[in-house]
């Protein structure tokens, strides 16, 4: 396969990565997170985020958000979350029928859902015939490449406490946030009180691996079980822990994350000029999202794929991805120049031959 | 750490299939299981299997084992298994909690479970009362490392079709058991009449990965579906995928089989000449069971880890892995004759001791 | 309490019903659906709806819901529902919880859902990442008294089975719809292709049950142990079936939901002439949705009590029940009269002295 | 059907109680709970019980089982229950399916599980591979009519405190056993140490009904969401109320058990003598268990229904019920001592047959 722009999960994993889980393949270790790699990644997060912080290993996204949830519902609470979220329509009902909980899905600007929108939700406290509300999930950044400021990250928060809610963040490209808002992500998490946060490391360039981060402690107290229970406990846990290691190592996280974002603006600032084309969302990570003519979307993707994210509008989506280079975009740009001058030739041509009867 | 016998997963990848995990990480794949490499992975299963054998990459082995049983039951359903079954005694409750079916643990020996305990035990057909026998799952090897004949296997699977049940088989590391055996897949599995088997990765040299194999394609229908919402579809699947590709060709899973299992006789050969040792079960795989005095275990598990299986018995468990040498073993019964020699010795001096008052 | 209209809840159990109920028992009988009186209820809800319909008890509907919903999907499979469906609001979660399925909310018009909508959200069939739609609920009447016409939940019907998906009418209260639009039930449910219906008793003035029907007979094979695991296998089943033989007896339900129906109508009638009442939804079973201003709901409340339907808009719920009577309602038009003209006298004098000043 | 002793649910209400359930349909009532004569049986309850207990009423016992073990475990926590319990084999997997827990049977004998049992198998504290144990559920009297007594159940309990595991009595028939024992309610269940029971209705005489005690009612803090979702919210609860309340009512309850017990004390004086006929456990409650030579069964059942309870060995179950008489008795046996005559005079026909011979 070509590369293209369908997902950062498409391209492999960055070389600086798969090195060092290579390079942890040494000796016996003990399994199941006891090893000495994971105690020391686990030390790592703590760094980043703050020193309460529990940590631990998940083999995918769909887990992490799941189990999460899983460990802050019983089955009789709900969670808010946008329509567009992963955990709403990208998860095959996984919340539902693992967590047990019930998702009422918002609908959201920009893929984000606002305080008043929280506000005007939020019923029927007490009543038993109600599923009551529990947590708010936002995806950071959102499935629509867009990010929440930490005042609205903070914003949700205050709202959530002042409720006896819980604020938990899927965060599969988080990184791409914090460099988008230039924070770290004490300031975008910890400090505005999040209380749960799915840190991914698959789509940034791991060969597989996430993290469930619990910045309020009294909820993983039995989240070991869960985790088991909940078919993601890795046995040889060294080979998560030492990517995660090397992430954070040099602030690879940040450099990966910046040249994605660069990548997207990159890409975003040649579209934009393109009369046909449409960015139907502000670029605040690494992906852009537009609508192209819909004569243009087969020859664009057999130069380089991407999804077609709402097939109704055509709407599609351009990821990103640690190893896109500018010369990736430029010729993928060139092909949609191309087009768009062909198809303002037909137009002309079009104009002169409707002229024509005159 | 230093080696030890403590477990398969204890020792990291072998060499050979983590480097064909870094091979295949070049260019972009499509994710989700249809990149070249699972095709070609399902392709090799089928030839080792059967034509028609449904494959589907899992992240671990109580994955593979509750989605697989939850592909065969329904909630109102119940699944027999040995007592020390994986999924009933290490599974944290998972077949219960996530394939909502009942598990009836049958008394086991050797770690096996017979025919004639099934017909005892399959009663009450149609009572809404009673949860319906729908499965019965056997461990190959046993969890006490001993391992079904094929003609044993064969019995399970006639009883099971004469009744309509389905039968599973938890293979964390079949391939040790196929060795034993002197049996090709096709041998054990196929001909004998087993629906569906969880085929073990992780614990015979991998870095993650097992699969979940459908002998019997109609359970295969949904299971895209199961997996997904069962928190374990792995997105970049050609890292898991090259794995097995490596451990198929030329028969690496043999050689790494036939040496672990030699390595487990050549200790269970030496420590049967130990007069206050104790093998507990055949040594049928890669793992010896064995009685130690009390007061040798901890200078045992000081030298050379390991664990204990029974903690009112002192039953230990004595883990071969591809990377286990004879020198490894011989050092390991070398401490023991040591230690045999010592209470030997202490036991003559007792008894000189005793002896001496008269 | 005093009569009110707050709910078919409110009201006891009629009295010809429980009289049914008493007269049953005598002598011993089978429990668990085996006794004749079930038997007998069995042939009748045939006679009512078709030969081949499947008929079991339940006790409640949020029971009979859930469990045919159970019927009905996988885990991995969603039901479309109307935004303010029971299924979704007053049930706390149950069909997730306990059938695990995903509920989709379609935002409704006066309480109903249409084709257009359903075409629209019926999407992404065979992706593994999204839950499959395989059942679409409707309630008949609606949530909000109005009740689909026989071509609506026909032209629903047709939509599903060119799809694969499954109908499923929750019917609390079905029998009143049935004589709003005089049809009855064969021409309501069976004709127009409906595959299970939750047929209440409880709101229809028994003392307690409910039934699943289902016209579509395949999908009840197994349901005597969803039923039994799902909490709701009446053990002295009689009891409820000679409250269905009753009900269907002598059409006393035609003439219950006749009355109800009519009672609701003089209501409408007087309510519609008040001009600071307004009516909100059209009036097509034994419900009136009114908002008063808000100052009313106090007294109105006192003389007889209602539920606020929707807290932001103080839209009111006034039910009527078997044993509503002209008089309760004349007697509550009375009050609401009265505070119409003090009102209008303060609005008046409010005017009067606004003017005085001048 | 003629009166038998099938079980405790073929005949039909008590006439006090049923007389009660009529006399409460007065006026309208509120539903869920809320209404008087809730109230009121509530009160009765923590008379009974102890002030500080709290009150669910549901539908049934399985629904009261299920719903007492899931608010007390988490999914990853397991009960421990005898191999006969009704959770166990009667439940259809609803604790597992809805509750989510693992069940661990333990062998049971006369129907009990000790100490002793519960010593050796509370294993693996604290391990994330293993479900935690959370719960020891036992059935008084148990499935096999035995009565633990009050020693029993406080030893179990001191047993469960001192590891931080609730204590569950399903009792379904616990009138009989408080009769059985001669004591009250607060010596057998509060002052032992019993966190939640199912106290029985429905047989006990009622038309439909069970409660679920907590006393310890931190417990019963979101039951009633628990109840809701679990389909086990009764709406016109008044109806259970109002049997519950005459069943307490001049201790109607008492002498209702008295009568059962006697009636099944008369019938096991009777058998004993019988020389076919093994009584085999002791009879300390309403049931005795016996094993009729195999082809007296036809008849005796023909005569009086009864359940085999046992298909292996023709064990029997005789249930003894509010309604049964001396007279029912004395009819039985009497058919029991002419199978016995006849078989008597078989075996010397046989003898004689066998001797001619010679």
């Amino acid at each position: 396969m070509e590369k293209g722009f369908g997902s950062d999960n498409h391209s492999g994993a960055h070389p600086e990565i798969i090195k060092a889980l290579v390079d942890s393949n040494l000796n016996h270790c003990p399994s199941y997170g006891t090893d000495s790699y994971s105690l020391a990644a686990r030390k790592e997060f703590q760094n980043q985020f703050s020193e309460r912080t529990e940590v631990f290993f998940v083999y995918n996204g769909t887990a992490a958000n799941t189990l999460a949830l899983k460990a802050m519902t019983h089955t009789y609470e709900s969670v808010f979350c946008s329509d567009v979220a992963h955990v709403n329509v990208d998860e095959c009902g996984a919340p539902e029928a693992i967590a047990g909980c019930k998702l009422i899905p918002l609908k959201s600007e920009n893929g984000k859902i606002s305080v008043s929108q929280l506000k005007e939700n939020l019923i029927r406290k007490g009543d038993q015939h109600f599923s009551q509300t529990r947590v708010i999930t936002i995806t950071q950044p959102t499935e629509l490449g867009t990010t929440y400021s930490v005042d609205e990250i903070r914003s949700i928060c205050s709202f959530a406490k002042e409720n006896q809610i819980y604020v938990h963040v899927d965060g599969a490209r988080l990184s791409n946030s914090a460099v988008s808002l230039n924070v770290n992500f004490k300031e975008m998490i910890v400090e505005t009180g999040v209380d749960a946060v799915s840190f991914g490391g698959t789509k940034n360039g791991f060969v597989f691996g996430e993290a469930v981060l619990f910045l309020n402690p009294s909820l993983a107290k039995n989240f070991k079980f869960i985790r088991k229970q909940g078919l993601n406990l890795p046995s040889k846990s060294r080979f998560i822990a030492s990517q995660f290691l090397r992430y954070f190592q040099d602030d690879l996280w940040k450099k990966i994350a910046s040249h994605e974002n660069e990548m997207a603006q990159y890409l975003f600032n040649q579209l934009k000029e393109v009369s046909q084309v449409e960015v139907t969302y502000p670029v605040q990570s690494n992906a852009v999202f537009v609508k192209f003519p819909k004569d243009w979307i087969k020859p664009l993707r057999k130069k380089s794929f991407f999804y077609i994210w709402d097939e109704t509008t055509f709407e599609a989506r351009l990821m990103c991805s640690f190893d896109t280079t500018k010369e990736d975009i430029e010729d993928f740009v060139g092909l949609v120049l191309k087009l768009s001058n062909e198809s303002n030739k037909e137009l002309n041509h079009d104009s002169i031959q409707e002229r024509s009867p005159h």
